[in-house]
């Protein structure tokens, strides 16, 4: 089986071919890079949005997905919830020296493929490679840019009392699949991973409720919990949330109850949370619903007047509860 | 002793505080990023120049720099060399569990110095923590746009025969720096490495025989007769190198020598090479020589008649040999 060697990230021929035989390649027309040391991009606004991820998921495969799609999908996301049309997309790889070529290219053809789902170019590419032990088989990083051709100024700092937190799909889906997966639970059948792009989706919801868009997060790391505890303190409005409106597979609250973890700080990788003005609610939740990613969006609460920066939750018993922002999760990894 | 730990990364409170306290506390006004999902940034012209970069360099803290200033200076100089004015610059971080955090502060110092040094803004961020094991204390990643707003068409397909190929400093130095450091070799001391930012010396070439310039380029892996290839290949030219001219300093020839290694395929961090029009030669030379890093900049070879693609060295005895496209180096983790 071909490996990944030392002389693949020494710059000389070696790499030369890595780049044009295999990433170029495979990327095929979702790939516009040149042999120079920075892509040269014409973009149609002045207004741009950057962001930047690194990728890290362990497994490197799973179910219905790999570090390649995460890593095209997590940007994507991450320039389309800040109103931004998705354009160009870095791609930089460090491989460990022994990592199978094969698997490299699987991932080049899931970056390939997502990139054409989402509509956007790969510009520009790095590679490096470590010597065995010094990575764990694959680290990924993409930052994007994007225009912001809408007049909008989606912020956390913009939420107003009676605004509807709008969650787009089941929650912690992702981090159960990954879980799983790791640790033999035998649920990574039943829970897929949520990974989607889903700037199509949220171009759509902003064409019939841009006006009354707050804000939209990606509900990754530190999972809903994190999201609607930042946007309270933001914007120093308090939040309260409807237990029973939030969207959960029983599987993954079973899965989340045996590792004894909590479904609010679970990672997403195709999930939104928007703040939308009542007013917009409706016309939100059917643009959400009309794409497969959205089919389980719901109304999961609203920005209530109290303590500013406070989030709480009622539960079916009426009573409510602190929705604490978590200081930590001891869950590494998963994307 | 303070050292990562995975809830760093897990995107609770714990990575809040890493990112608002340590990050954006030591970055200062070098760092403009919001806690959003993506920076909405202003760019100048529609014309923009994109590239990224990880760095993985070993030793993390070298004679006089370390990963944060590489990493800023290696994507300021990609960009630069393209004919852009760098603006704005992503900083992604994957760390290793137990990595010391003075450590980590004190390569965002760096990268703060370098940032204001290059006179760019670090717009967005991302840490991800791995386990203990998995990664090699700390990997990097930068990713830079800038605006073009030279009407230039820098490419190493311009070159013509009776250009001027020129070396803005001494060859291999970084390299052997690091090298020596990792060999414990004791010539560390006194060839150190020539890490800098050079989009002001850029610009003031450009400024002054932006006309006349064909292509410059970064000598980064693979080093000079790697780029020297690229560039002959590229434009389908023949490049004649005078080897007496190529400036390299006597100690890093003798470590060369001590190491097996080849100073013509040794990586820098500060060196640019640049093809130019012969009339625009001088000019070009006298602003590389009025900057520190340009002291030492000759013109070491020219585009010749020949076999397209082809390098050739002419010797001391005046007897020419092939610089070939090195294939493999196996010197892993020079940046």
């Amino acid at each position: 089986m071909e490996k990944v060697v030392l002389d693949h990230g020494a710059g000389g021929g070696m790499s030369q071919e890595l780049i044009s035989g295999t990433i170029a390649a495979i990327l095929g027309d979702a790939y516009i890079g040149e042999m120079e040391d920075s892509a040269v991009l014409e973009v149609s606004s002045t207004r741009i949005a950057m962001t930047t991820d690194s990728f890290v998921v362990d497994p490197v495969f799973f179910g219905n997905g790999d570090i390649g799609k995460i890593a095209v999908a997590g940007t994507v996301n991450d320039l389309a919830v800040s109103g931004a049309k998705p354009l160009y997309l870095t791609l930089a790889v460090v491989l460990e020296e022994g990592f199978a070529l094969e698997d490299f290219r699987r991932i080049l053809r899931s970056v390939r493929d997502a990139a054409k789902a989402a509509g956007v170019k790969i510009v520009a590419g790095d590679t490096k490679v470590v010597r065995r032990g010094e990575a764990d088989g694959i680290f990924l990083n993409t930052t994007g840019i994007g225009v912001l051709e809408r007049p909008l100024q989606l912020s956390s700092r913009a939420l107003q009392t009676g605004d509807q937190v709008i969650v787009s799909g089941f929650l912690g889906d992702h981090s159960i699949h990954i879980l799983s997966m790791r640790e033999g639970l035998g649920f990574e059948e039943r829970v897929q991973s949520d990974c989607a792009v889903l700037n199509h989706v949220i171009a759509d919801v902003l064409d019939v409720a841009g006006d009354g868009v707050r804000c939209i997060r990606d509900i990754t790391r530190g999972g809903l919990g994190t999201v609607v505890n930042e946007f309270a303190d933001a914007s120093s409005t308090a939040i309260e949330l409807t237990e029973s409106a939030l969207p959960i597979r029983p599987e993954t609250a079973m899965a989340a109850d045996m590792l004894g973890v909590d479904v609010m700080y679970l990672a997403n990788e195709g999930n939104l949370c928007l703040v939308v003005a009542p007013e917009y609610a409706e016309a939100a939740l059917k643009a959400l619903n009309a794409h497969p990613e959205g089919t389980h969006a719901a109304v999961v609460g609203s920005v209530v007047t109290g303590d500013p920066g406070s989030v709480r939750m009622v539960g079916p018993d009426g009573r409510s509860s602190t929705v604490e922002l978590l200081y930590g999760a001891q869950l590494p990894r998963l994307c």
